[in-house]
This record gives structure tokens, C-alpha cells and sequence, in this order.
């Protein structure tokens, strides 16, 4: 996001919990501290005309307060809590006749009554739906964390015993045939523009490559177009939304809600005529949204992730750049063993060709080989 | 080139002069300093791993000191005092057998002895060539200043009386058909990549816009990049060498010479797939070289500049955002009339099209008109 900024001459401040996260090296200006500071945010909010977001990990509540203060929060806070609450998320999309998967509100995990109560409504959910269901933290959850599949009630009070305090949802297991993401940017006054889904693969709630335009049929491809586009405006969105979606049974269904610029989007760097964070940007900014037009009949983009031998991919760099067209991003993370360090994007004319480079380059960087390739 | 760091995840150090510098909002660390400050320059070199520059006014005998202590500087010595010296470029591109203009080195100027032999030498050259002629300024001119066409002894004598100490050149005056730029990229081993070479349009020695494919027969253009990247190989060039040439009479001939990222390159963001300025990091990196094949048919890319009013063109981007697919960067230089302030490009399928686009563009943005247009 801030490269986008300096190429169109903003100045990005940023608010960095440490001095050697990714966005410090490239940002105007760096505050340290956290999102769960009041005056930290305060201090942000004094050096901006515009306070966004790269992660969802923040205080909501203070968010509110700064917003009450005359500071401009974008995505605002009904967007935000909508992104960050799944039982909120779900709530909303149904009660917009929005397809998703059936679900209950739990109360709280934990032992005595709270837990009881919850687990006799998984119970009677499963009656219902059959199981196995799968337990979710309404808040806190990403990457596959806070999503726990049960097979039967024992689990279920297993997991809702060791959630404590956690606000928690069930829902029916789906058969996933296939997962895409929706990437929508939405401007204050409503002016919406949607890149064209793509195919993701997830491994253990992580992804691991982006297909443009995924192998689905078109006609799948545009329905979620439309439920993306949609999601995005029942949650008032201001900025970038990412929605993922499962392709399941003949139905599209909203998976998760992401208000900021996403992993599933890296790919329209080079691969669309106005990047996510471009766009991110000029929606924050109320600026027009730029064209979100392929630039290549196919893209693909794999993350990248530290290998077993905890190698920095920075190191690996000439093996990777040898890779015809590989656009190598690494975030400066250190390197850890399964970390997400970094992704690399090819585009060009023939799927399978862009699909073989772009791993090509991934691997060259560490990353482990996905299970199936 | 920063923003190109970013993305590859290497931390860019920037020796700046002063602290709103361009660069300094996006560089990952800002040294205060002048290159040619030898303890500067000892202190930038102390952080880094390798010295590059965007700019060529630097104290060559300083970087001399430093490559002697170990510095690994790059684009290297002998490369910098032939893009820095048009008497010793036109030496050496004449030596190679490579075209450039007819030309004639002349004692610096001022008034005494050396002043007399040096217009006496312009007359003996214009007997050769005719009136009128060119005289430059070997070091430190750039965007059209220190060249003086001069249509007699008279004025010669002018010229050479004004420029007091400096080392002077003479040479034809071409008749200019087009300009072309060929922008090249080499690594230490000698690996070079040639973007395809662009017609530019420059209006009081400063370019104004920058047209890929330009309107010249293939033949001609071919011709360029031939002669461009032999001028690199010439120059001993690591990093991206920009050879501006003329098309005159049915000949291409050498213009100028500069030894880093160029104004005439800044297309390649967008319309190529490695942009000039990865491919200046990958090259001084000795890291593998990028694709430079053109993302498509047609890329336009026009040069803002401060308009008579003095606005700043920030404050117009809602303008320049409206237009389709207008790529827009601002380098956040203060604005004044006639300042070149960013650029303007649109990639496309016609070149009319992309060229009005991205005219609309930097005229939103305050842009004068260029004449003729």
C-alpha cells in the first residue's frame, strides 16, 4: 500500500507495533506503537487526513472514539465490525438473502452453564445439518486459526471447554468443490468496481496460490462476482473488500469478509490495470477507482513461505529472478519455517504455463511444494 | 527505484539534501548529505551494500576514494565520467565506430588565450560542417542546459567569453527528424536486456512525452537498439544506461548518454514487464535480468509539470483519476511553473488513444500543452 502511495505522491504514516515491520522501510513516516493504544491512535490520527487499515487487529472501541473525535476512519466502524465479527457476518449476509453456509450463535465457550448451553445447540444444530460441524471464534480467527471441525457432541464440548470467553458460531460442514475470491472496491459514495474472481487453493485454512481466472465456469465466476459486489455494499465498505466464497454443490456461499486489501488480490499488482492497494487508496481518498481490467489472459500468483531450513528467500533471489516474468515480492518478514514471507506473480497467455513459473520461482525462494503438485 | 526495493524486499538508504527529497518518503532509511561530501558519501557507503544513483551530480574523485577503500559502486567510475563528460562520451562512441554527430573539442572557456584558440577552433570546424553549430558544455548541462547553437563567430565568441573554466565541445548541427531513447540494462558479466526503443518528443531540451512503439519504420528502430546497446557495452555500463539518439537524414546518431533510470524510461513501470527500475536494481545487484517485453501494444507516458498558476497537482489527481486507465505518478516536489513534478502513463491497444489519454491526463494535473499539440 505504500508503494502505491508514493507512486501517486502521498505520504504514508505508519503505525508499527516494531521497528523492523515490513511496512517501516518504505513508509513517509513510522509511529511506534499499537492499535490497542488509545494514544497511539491518537498520535496517528493527528498525522493524517485518512486513518485505514493493513490487518484487522485492532480496537474497535477506541476506533469509535477517535471516529467521534472528527478523525476519518475508512473503512468505518459498521464495515469493520461486520469484517471482524463472524456471527455478525453471517447475520448480515443472510439478512440480505445472501447465500452462505447455515449457522448458529453460540454463547460464550468455557466450562459451567455458558459452555453447556452452547454445546446442546451445537447438538441441536447437528441434528439439523448432521454432522460433522465446524465450530468457529466469532472474533480473533485468520489463516485457519479459531475454525475447529467436530465429529460429534464429545468434541464439541471438547473445544467449546478450551474457548474460553470466546464468542463462538457453528456451521455446517461444506463440501468444497472449489474456493474463489471477490476483491471489490467500494468509494464513500457508493461507486463499486470488482475485479474478476479468482481460484484459490488453501492449505490448512492457509492460501497458496491465485489462479486468474480460476478453471470454475464463467457463469460461476460471475454469480460470485455479484454476491462479492453485494456483500460489499450490505457491509457499507469503504476501501478494498475481499469476500471469499466456497463453490459448493452448485452453490456459491460467503466464506469470510476481509475490509482491507488481501492476500487473494496480490495477484492485480501487475496482473490488473489498477492494483488492489491503488484502488484501496483512491476509494479511502474518495478518488475515482481505476480500471480493474486483466493486463494478461492468465495470472498466477503463489505465496511464499519459509522452508523447513529457515532460509531467507532474500538470499535465494537470483535463483528465483532466472524464472522468466516472475515478479518477486518478499515483505522483509524474518524468516521462519511456514511463514508467509513473500508471494510471486506470472502473468501470461496460457494457465498452466503461468501456474508452472510462478511455483517455479516460489519454490526457488523455499517454499514447500503444495500437496497435489 | 525505492518502491522497486520494496517490493523485492531490500531496504533502500538514500543520501538526500534535504529532507522533503523525493525519495526520502520512501526510501527505508534517509542520510543527510551532498555526494560530494567525502564524509557523506563514507557514510552512506558505511550502510549499504552497493552505491547506485539517480542522479549525475556527484563528485567523481570522491567515488574514486571510495571504490579504492572497497566500495562496491555501481554503475562503476568508468562508466560515470563517459555519461558525465560529452567530450570523453564522444570520444569513446566515436572510437567504437558507433554514429554520432560530427564534433570538435574545444579549450574551456573565458576570455585570454585559451577563449581565442577555442573560437578559432569553431570556425575551423563550422568551415568543415557549416553555420551553424553547436557549442556545449562537456560537464554538468542537462534537460537542455549548457548547449548553445550558435550561428556565427560572433556569437561563438560569446558563448565561449561566458563560460569561464568550463570544458567546452563543439559540433554539426542535425537536423532532427525524431529522437529516439534506447534504455538498456547490463550486469557486471555483461548480460544486457533492451527495452524497445521509444520516440520522444522534447520541447527546449526537455521531453514532454514518450510514445512505444514511436511512429518510425521497425528498420529504424531496430537500428537504435542495436547502436544503444552497443553504447552500453562501450561504456562498460552495470545498470540501466539511457542513449538518447537522433533520427537525421537517414542516419541514427548518438545524443546523449546517461547511467541510470531516465525520464525516458519511466513507461516501462507499466507498459514492460521488469521496469527499468527493478531492472537497475537487479543489474547493480548482479542479479538475474527481467523480461522487457512490452505488456501491450501501446503505451503512452507524458511528463507533468507545474502549470503557470503554480497549483499543486495533487490537488487536481480527482481530475486525472477520471481518466481510463491513467497511471499517474507524482514525485511530491514542491510545485512551481515549468518543474517537472511526475508523470502520465496509459498502456492500450492504440496508439492515439493511449497518447490522448495520457494527455488528458497531465493536463488535469496543470500540465501546459506542448506546442503543436
Amino acid at each position: 500500500m505504500a508503494e502505491s502511495a508514493s507512486a501517486l505522491g502521498l505520504r504514508t504514516v505508519v503505525l508499527a507495533e516494531h521497528p523492523d515491520d515490513s511496512a517501516t522501510g518504505v513508509a513517509a513516516e513510522v509511529l511506534a506503537g499499537v492499535p490497542s493504544a488509545a494514544d497511539d491512535l491518537k498520535a496517528l490520527a493527528a498525522r493524517v487526513g485518512v486513518v485505514t487499515f493493513d490487518h484487522e487487529q485492532v480496537d474497535l472501541d477506541l476506533l469509535a472514539d477517535l471516529e467521534r473525535t472528527g478523525t476519518v476512519v475508512r473503512p468505518g466502524l459498521d464495515t469493520l465490525r461486520m469484517a471482524t465479527d463472524k456471527a455478525e457476518m453471517r447475520r448480515r449476509v443472510q439478512a440480505a438473502g445472501l447465500p452462505g453456509p447455515a449457522f448458529a450463535i453460540l454463547p460464550a465457550g468455557g466450562g459451567g452453564g455458558g459452555g453447556e448451553a452452547a454445546v446442546a445447540k451445537v447438538e441441536a444444530f447437528a441434528a439439523d445439518h448432521g454432522w460433522p460441524v465446524v465450530v468457529k471464534a466469532a472474533r480473533g480467527g485468520y489463516d485457519g486459526k479459531g475454525v475447529w471441525p467436530v465429529a460429534g457432541p464429545e468434541e464439541a464440548a471438547e473445544v467449546i471447554r478450551r474457548a474460553v470467553g470466546v464468542p463462538l458460531l457453528v456451521e455446517e460442514q461444506v463440501a468444497i468443490d472449489a474456493e474463489l475470491a471477490v476483491l471489490v472496491a467500494r468509494r464513500p459514495g457508493g461507486q463499486t468496481v470488482t475485479w474478476t474472481p479468482v481460484e484459490t487453493a488453501q492449505v490448512g485454512g492457509v492460501c497458496r496460490e491465485v489462479l486468474v481466472p480460476g478453471r470454475l465456469d464463467p457463469d460461476v465466476v460471475a454469480a460470485a462476482a455479484e454476491v462479492g459486489a453485494a456483500v460489499a455494499t450490505v457491509a457499507g465498505a469503504v476501501g478494498v473488500l475481499a469476500v471469499e466464497v466456497f463453490w459448493s454443490a452448485g452453490r456459491v456461499l460467503v466464506n469470510e469478509v476481509a475490509a482491507r486489501p488481501h492476500n487473494s488480490g496480490h495477484w492485480t499488482i501487475e496482473g490488473a490495470v489498477t492494483s488492489q492497494f491503488e484502488n484501496h487508496l483512491r476509494a479511502v481518498l474518495d478518488l475515482p477507482l481505476g480500471s480493474v481490467a486483466a493486463t494478461a489472459p492468465a495470472v498466477a500468483s503463489v505465496n511464499v513461505f519459509g522452508g523447513p531450513d529457515g532460509a531467507d528467500p532474500l538470499a535465494r533471489l537470483p535463483e528465483a529472478l532466472a524464472v522468466d516474468g516472475a515478479h518477486v515480492h518478499l515483505y522483509g518478514k524474518a524468516p521462519r519455517p511456514g511463514r508467509k514471507l513473500g508471494h510471486v506473480t506470472v502473468c501470461g497467455d496460457d494457465a498452466d504455463d503461468v501456474r508452472r513459473r510462478a511455483w517455479a520461482a516460489a519454490r526457488a525462494l523455499g517454499t514447500p511444494m503444495m500437496e497435489g503438485r
